[in-house]
């Protein structure tokens, strides 16, 4: 997952992107990019690392110009995909320059095609750097030395036409203007808003609604589903349906865990879909157990804090942070002729003992992956004199592997791939485990606006919404998660673009 | 403020006092160093950040050695006691390390007895180098080749008579031991932990007790005021009362705001004290407005959503994240041709309409200090659409400054001071303003341990516990953090012990 | 003035390109880069500073592959054409990275063309990468899937024709192999070598041939001028005139100051030309004053030793190292408080005064340009006590700035440009100032080689040997030199391809 | 072997004392540090590489103070006296600093001395920590609170009295003065100027003249063996003898190999005794060989180009730059897969072939240590053409460690050491090899100053000047060098005075 932005003002954009990055940066702390363009030439600075590190004083001096793109990056391992910092920057046409949120699922295939129709050079594994290429391509092919909005819309239109997956990307073309454009299912998240500066109007994209208010942005919607928006150079906007057949499927997970709980995602606020989930959440323990013996709800710090909150209060159930979270954490040092040591859950998660002890408590996180945290953290729970644990998570069992850009286990690494919910009790050492339906999943988010056609759920029910997406696509995906060495060499391939 | 700790070990200890430094960077983001002693010879790494971005590989495979200190250091400024890294070294006699959490208040005439009857130089304003050196020279009185545990407690009975302030300290004598004590009102906190391997028992001295629970120390207890602990290098323990007429008078604030929650000091479990002042907090409400309107009650976060939680439950309330927190705020970039920024509350904390639209809200914060934070934020509150915003400060009004080790604004620059209830809560755009009662404060603290000899309260009441704090004592507080150039000097001085 | 390097190999070459660099370092300290392939994929490192110091071991490990390209910069202020670290690269077609010495005297309207006509965008300033991009260009008009030698060929021909000026570039094409080619001038020098390793020829393409000795390839001679070599991925090496009307005049200030002494260049040791010009400018000595006065003759260390050594020899005069060099100067601090200070001449060459002391003594340099330095070393003999000091100069005057590659300050900073000898003699403070004839220069190289067509001597005689240097295009130049503001323009530029 | 420097002034000292260490750099490429005293406080920054890297702006900025100390460190090997930068610091009496040149050849037994006396600890091995703490109980036990120039002299007799060795120190004593002081045998070099800046007299100490010189200060003279100066604050200058038996035995090693040639030591200059060992050892080739063949003299750059010079001008043969030196070497890098690779000596000194063709040689370098250089060289010279190649060593055989500061392998390691002149030369490869006699070599020197009471020239007949240098001595040197883990040891303490 990655966090992206771009700006189109009549002043500098730097600052602004850099803020607006800090306001994205929990969609990816693993590096950060910004591009701007002053006259008809390119500013960059990226880096390894959170915004406030990759950035200093020097660098934003740099990044002249009026408008420009941002990226923070997730540190996804194994998926070649996102190896490199962005935003990424082709010459030929024009210069293009592109940050990307989301996944390919035929970059292997377009990759080929581009070399072989168009002797494009692909320097990476990197499907945003595939994403890029074909975007050139397809406006090289409108053939004109001063490209306006319907070129770009016609090269946008064949992009859909060529790319499967979820996508939301935003470029820049030197001398031209901004473009910005989502995938045909909307699977993944991009708005736009605007800001009147006296006469100017100033446009700003970003993954999430979040970055436009605290910047002062008035946020216009949504990108929808297979549109594309052009801001020219003197600022004029436009934008166009540039897909056949778009549909609203946006990524259910993103509401689950991914998204800022303040944000608004396509109509629907995250922080409301949160609290549906714990309310949901209570009916059905209420269903199952009328006579169950909580005594209190304590929340896995921090996602699950809204969910938690509405199913306490629903339960009408103390709730309370029986767990407090350090942020500091640092890495794990072996000192010579000392024994293996492992950092344990503890010294981010630390329990109150007065919230446990004699207690049956509820503990509730956004959802359950691996499961080996969720088992150190019950034991802990134990240790700290609970009576009972149980366990609520506020999404269905996560059974399959993403492919539209969240980075999850492959599918055995999965705690409830293959395992009945009583497996998965026994595994985590639960009392008693809850999870959310699916149907009730969809409907918190739903609730929020009627108007979309369906959601992203793969990792709950392995339905991909595009493409070709069979075992050997997965198993690939799987060798590459596990490959140490081609993690390597996909490092090293960082340096072209990005390292002086 | 700051964090310390100490460990002695029949192992390698400087992973150990690594661990425990990220649990103790809560007390201190600033600066972070380790040193340790290893045949006899001090090794050491220091420098400017957190503790994950100070500590590398290669300097930790440099520490070796079973006993050694750690110092996270506190942003203070204008405050000259802590602008160099700490541990401080001194060569004579024997070789001492000394970490320091605290604040002397007769720094200034004892650099100078230190410089007339020993002929002892300081190479900085640190009240820390003045700590090290008069222990060094105490110890250096008794005259021992090998000094023992009394030469050691000897040493720290002449200190203590000769130190005004508050302070906990760890040091280390090369080749001879560890030596932890305590101011005799025990005004900062220090306990002590053991964890037995084997035969051996190796002791850790830390700030706080979460930093042994995560480490796998039981807890002893406490250091008593004016006590002193002495672990050689065989790892005897032995302790000893080194003051004359010790008191328990720990500082407030560490249960209002500084320590984390899941500690235990002095017998009190800051999390509990916390939720005492929420309930304290609601009394008050109902007392004062029995009929009130609240409909959510909406914390600060993070400090201050353990007392809010008891506040709304024990009114009855519905209790709200409404406000989301970024953890990943940066700086604030001017670019050129830019008219002046100013980064907005909203950057860290962003409102979520819903817990606010049509609704009287009231929030909690734990303190209010200089009040400018507070005014945003209640601004933020009605732009989010409250119908009238209260608002609970968990701590009575701050009026005076600190004089102990915490950084507080002077006199002059809190909101409290010179200012009514009503003056304040107008100046801060509250529709309503309640304070804790200091009496209630003290009540939920001592309720703990009911046999403290009180508080160190000076804070909210001006009474200072030690030494003469008058008036030109506090302007010269004053002036130190106003004068922007002494701090720069004395950033410079940094140089002599920790930077090559 | 820069230096590079290609290696063709059947093992790893980024250790030989790197010794190779470390070679050519005196061709350019501001900046280094290597740029390899493995597998289709290119991998570079690239930074400011020195060879050593630019390159470690991680670096290193990263930049796998049998062929490669490195390149060293000369710190040319102003000069927006070597403003960015080389290599350069482009992704259509094939992937394209080049690395270049040497300076077009038309970019300014190839860059336009290269926008008109192919939709390419530069980025920078930089020639190179209008070379880079014209090469690509005719590459991909040739339309080969994949390009054999014949195609690359072909595009250097094309290139031949559209480009003016001196140039010497080597280029590497993904997956299909290595080109080097050089200016139909031959006013940039190239060499190329081979080695056997096996069955294996590995060939080794640099400036200078003294990289080849050192790392073991054989030379086989220059690449002669307006010739292409290829070395295709299977290692199979080609040549071919690409010029319609080839000349060989290459520039003599390569052997006046610029190369090694110990290299060949198109058939001339640089070191013999060096021997003859101090041969010949004694028989100039000995013409004009039969009856000189001269003690001893003193080289300016380094360059100007192996003429004086001759010019001594042929004198009959002992000749001395009366100057001794610090090879460590570092820069001019100011500190607060103090006068201006201005580093002098002697911090870098500090007088031996025994050989001075009531003598007449000869300095000899290679050559004057600014003027200012030898007024200084002047004043410091005579300061040491010198009766009278005579100065020669192994180059005639430089009177004209250079548009080859070669940063010299504009006309007007130049010494020679408007004055007489005398005059000269007299600003820079002389006793006796001796030149070099600019017949004797051209016959102390042609000697060398006596096929070669001529020299570029424009430095000395305002005759430019390609295009239209007019004096439009100098002052443009000019300009470009003394425009601060320019430069840091430029150097932001630097951003986009190689720092992250 | 290092350089040191120390200046006191009535303005700001810090780039002055950049300055002089730029000049000094040829004594120590591995580390620097300066340190300057201002308003009794020490400021400092140390680090390891070339002053030009260690010193950036804001390092200068912050080293205010009108006096300080400046130290260059010689990269030694398992001497563990110089893994530290200097100077170094203690707080006990009054703050002092010291940086020193030389070696103690009793350091141990001081260091156990301080401890049972004075319970002094020694954070390391290096000697240097051993000069300043006698130096600092000697002071304090004169027992003043202002120390004036007579307790200083007094602590300097006190500590000649206790230490053994070569050493030429520089302290600073925190608002008392500067202090300089050389051993009693004079071995390492220190002479002091002055520079009058209207009423003031700032003077500089320094290791070397030219540092003076440069720096616009007169020399005054060289500071006596078993001398100390003083400058108080106030400026005033005194000196005295402080050893009870002084001789002026001066390191000739300085004269052969370390010192600048421009350099003036001890009333020596060391360009002359370079041209006299030039003369001297022609003049035992004609002795030798009255019909010598000899065509040419070659220098090996750049330490023998004076004796070269001088040699041949005297044999009435041509001298030639037959070896040109590359200043860039970088490190020797393997790349994966790749054979071992061993960096050749010609990538620091090519041949050019011109001068060997067909000719007999004479190499000539200033002396031969480990013989494995001189090896190769002459095989060089064979490979370019040579016909025959004498090889002529300005100094004669070294066949013993030095104790006195200068880095030499062990005696096993030494080419000359058990061998006859016949076999060293069979040893290199040379067809004739001629050594400096040690009586000629002690007469070029001696006719500098006839007044020296001998010179320091154990590495040639193994005779020390001071203490007991005995086999046990000489087998613990050689062990400290050859032992790895020591080193790494060592390395890791580095820590404690100079590492953040």
């Amino acid at each position: 997952m990655c966090g992206v932005v771009g700006i189109s003002s009549n002043e500098s954009v730097a600052a602004d992107i850099y803020d607006a990055l800090t306001m994205l940066q929990h969609r990816g702390q693993d590096a950060a990019g910004i591009m701007t363009c002053h006259r008809g030439q390119f500013l960059q600075r990226k880096g390894e690392g959170l915004v406030r590190d990759v950035f200093q004083a020097p660098h934003m001096e740099q990044l002249a110009g009026n408008f420009g793109l941002g990226h923070t990056r997730y540190p996804t391992q194994g998926s070649s995909g996102s190896a490199l910092a962005q935003p990424f920057y082709v010459n030929s046409p024009y210069g293009i320059a592109l940050a990307h949120n989301g996944n390919l699922t035929n970059s292997s295939a377009l990759s080929d095609e581009l070399y072989q129709t168009d002797l494009r050079h692909l320097n990476t594994d990197s499907d945003s750097e595939v994403l890029l290429n074909v975007f050139a391509h397809e406006l090289q092919r409108q053939g004109k030395l001063s490209p306006e909005a319907d070129d770009v819309f016609k090269a946008v239109s064949a992009l859909h036409a060529r790319c499967e997956g979820g996508y939301a990307a935003i470029a820049m073309i030197a001398n031209v203007g901004l473009v910005a454009f989502r995938d045909p299912n909307g699977i993944r998240p991009l708005v736009v808003g605007v800001k009147s500066q006296g006469e100017h109007k100033s446009y700003m994209v970003a993954s999430e609604s979040v970055a436009l208010d605290v910047l002062g942005y008035r946020l216009i919607g949504d990108v929808d589903p297979g549109e594309a928006l052009f801001i020219d150079a003197a600022g004029e906007f436009s934008r166009q349906q540039c897909a056949s057949n778009p549909k609203l499927k946006p990524c259910i997970f993103e509401h689950v865990y991914f998204a800022r709980p303040d944000s608004l995602m396509d109509g629907i606020s995250v922080y409301k879909t949160r609290m549906r989930q714990g309310e949901r959440l209570a009916h059905k323990i209420m269903r199952e157990r009328p006579n169950h013996d909580i005594d209190v709800v304590i929340p896995i710090p921090d996602t699950s804090r809204v969910a938690g909150q509405a199913l306490a209060h629903e339960l009408g159930v103390k709730f309370r942070e029986g767990f407090m979270k350090n942020r500091y954490i640092g890495r794990t040092f072996i000192m010579p002729g000392q024994t293996q040591r492992k950092k344990s859950v503890r010294q981010k998660l630390n329990p109150v003992p007065l919230e446990f002890e004699g207690k049956t408590v509820l503990l509730v996180d956004d959802s359950i992956v691996r499961g080996t945290t969720c088992q150190q953290i019950i034991q802990m729970a134990r240790d700290s004199g609970a009576k009972q644990v149980y366990f609520a998570s506020a999404a269905p069992p996560v059974r399959f592997p993403n492919v539209y850009g969240i980075d999850m286990p492959t599918a055995s690494e999965l705690v409830a791939h293959g395992r009945t919910i009583d497996e998965i009790s026994e595994h985590i050492g639960a009392d008693w485990l809850i999870y959310q339906e699916i149907d009730d999943l969809i409907e918190c988010s739903r609730e929020g606006n009627s108007l979309v056609d369906g959601f992203e759920l793969s990792v709950f029910d392995g339905q991909y919404q595009t493409g070709i997406i069979d075992d050997a696509y997965l198993i690939g995906l799987s060798d590459a998660r596990s490959d140490d060495s081609v993690d390597r060499a996909d490092g090293a391939l960082v340096g072209l673009h990005n390292r002086s």
